[in-house]
């Protein structure tokens, strides 16, 4: 584990040094689905000072297996993403600024452009709001189930991240390192779709036959992007 | 005097380096409850060159007791939030520019996200116009008397920040650290309600329910956010 | 080709610097007419470790003459522009905040002051919308072609740069060097034209007299800007 | 001169660091009244490579009397505002984002707040449009004009600095060094004010009682912020 502990420890400080947290708000996992174990950020513990040792590993059914600090207060969500989405190896939380605007607004981000579709394939979904016993209960854990509701008929494979109502965006990859990614691509997204609709309140999604390019020539099996 | 003169000092400049002030703007202060003595930056000295010696102390009537420079401006104002609200220990006083924005536009920040509360129990309050009877008296200390007034029946240390209005933020906490946390969450969450509105013009505060869940489960009883 | 190699790589990374590109967004090449040889970045390789060497060279159709790595995936856009443009030495492609959401809006930038006349003359235009043919077909040189439509009674060294619609900018210059500093320009021209507009909705063009001036003032015969 | 070349190139340099100019847009520059000289930046001349050396000195028509390169073709602005406002001792000119911006939207900045009261007293003014003959003409002079022409019954002391329409802001002070920060603080306020209309259209200056305080309390007889 001490290889997925180092990982993690990484990707958390990539995503501090990329400026999508403020103090210690944000975290990543990492899932190794053999074992059955889940890498994850301590609660509240600062980047400046942080340490791969610190990092916490937990069973899936979120208790700690090493590690002497608590895991992120995030980690039920972390784990219901890993249970829903059975793709994916790595899970991030952040409160970056224009994604938890979004987010705030309530508003599903629309796919204006080729920048969008080069890593999402279709708006970028917002979830329902959760019912005062989802509050009252299991809330970490239910918010994972509201994403997980809000991904039904959409492979989360090729729209990797959502935005959370009233809360902020979750990410997610097959690496840890490509849920940074995504989640500072998603950022960079919530940005230009803010200034798109500030320039053109009337600004519609880009052509479906766009959007299908740009993702299949990044992602689809003729892709062409990138080195081999 | 020594440790609360550098404790202030490190704030001031961690203010600074959180790029919440522009030139001399800005100060923070602190007290000792029980010596009666309240440390604070001196007035228009640059942080570039400004040193721990530097701070001024006072006693509550605002009467120097050690130190050679003049006081912040601002002091009577701090020293009318020391009084009004009895379980503070630091002090902090902006003109960052997105809730400086929200107190000049007369306008409270609403509580759209759990960003918002997990530091602030329900709207960031904005101080009524003052008189011109205040204006032209003893201007400073009514600064303080107007947001103490804004707080009646509202707990300070459950929203520890204000928009004064036409003018700029104001923030507290138990300790001058934990004051300057807050201006910076203040000043983000600004930026966000901000971009929230901007994005949608009709968007509501989040469900009471989610505010409490967040506020409490980082500063209620049964809290659970962080390390023990 | 070792110097244009060179430069092609010092303008991809000073694009880089500059802020305009994440990750491995955004292109920079270069021309040799003589030689009938571009110089372009390869595709999806990260500034943070590309190195002069890993510079593709590629003939007019394409074809690789020198260089492991596959080129930028956008290269059949920029020999587009090469052939419809002959007086440009370089052309530079980014997904730049401003301009990209100009572009997404589906926009063209007006001319609203002396920063923008002093490199453009005249609005910055948004190419028509691609048919599906074009998008299904040979993407990427079909994206240079409606460019060099969008440019039909307009000199392309007097308006040195382009939105393509739904996607984002290109800019071009007598040299590599000059492609990256109008495309620096234009992302600044996106931002002051964005919050002309958020100030003043009803905001006009400069009067055509000031855009004259100015552009004359740097371009024209007597130009007296700068050093001799 | 020598002192007052190295003062100018400081202030130019310091225009560079704080971040309001891009490539070599801004200039800065300082009179000495008793010699009847200015010293100012020559044009289009990178920051980065600059030296003190480099600095021009012209008399007041505008002829050089030392230095090998041309001074800015600002200079005839800077000029005439030494006429006009014979207070002062330094001048600068910058296209800075949000300044240039409000200058674009042809709108003067509206006082909302203490930020702006502590600085100018009342808004800030944009400037006549110019004639095609004031265009054609000696254009760089006639801007000056148009400058000062705007003051007419305003204390350029109380108010230093300007909008020119379609153009930027000008700013000025006692010395070279006062007005580089006064251009840093207009460049704020207008962000700020943006910002307060954005979130509020109906945003009312502050009340006169509050400006007047403000400003009196930094700049009147009876000041008293800052150290004596």
């Amino acid at each position: 584990m001490q290889t997925l502990m180092q990982q993690v420890y990484e990707q958390n400080m990539e995503l501090f040094r990329r400026g999508l947290v403020v103090y210690t708000w944000g975290n990543v996992s990492a899932i190794d689905r053999e074992r059955g174990l889940v890498v994850i950020k301590p609660s509240g513990v600062p980047y400046e000072t942080m340490c791969a040792q610190d990092m916490v590993v937990v069973d899936l059914e979120g208790k700690t297996v090493s590690g002497s600090l608590r895991p992120s207060s995030d980690l039920p969500t972390h784990l219901q993403l890993y249970r829903a989405f059975d793709q994916i190896g790595g899970v991030v939380h952040t409160h970056s600024r224009y994604a938890t605007a979004w987010a705030q607004a309530g508003m599903p981000i629309p796919a204006f452009g080729t920048t969008h579709a080069d890593y999402f394939h279709g708006p970028v979904p917002v979830t329902r709001p959760m019912t005062p016993e989802e509050i009252a209960g299991a809330y970490e854990k239910e918010t994972g189930t509201v994403i997980a509701q809000a991904f039904e008929g959409i492979n989360p494979i090729h729209v990797p991240g959502v935005l959370v109502r009233n809360h902020g965006p979750f990410a997610w990859g097959e690496s840890c390192a490509q849920a940074v990614h995504n989640a500072v691509v998603l950022e960079e997204l919530a940005a230009m779709a803010y200034l798109t609709r500030a320039i053109n309140p009337l600004a519609q999604p880009a052509p479906e036959a766009i959007q299908n390019k740009h993702f299949e020539r990044k992602h689809g099996k003729n892709a062409y992007y990138g080195q081999k």
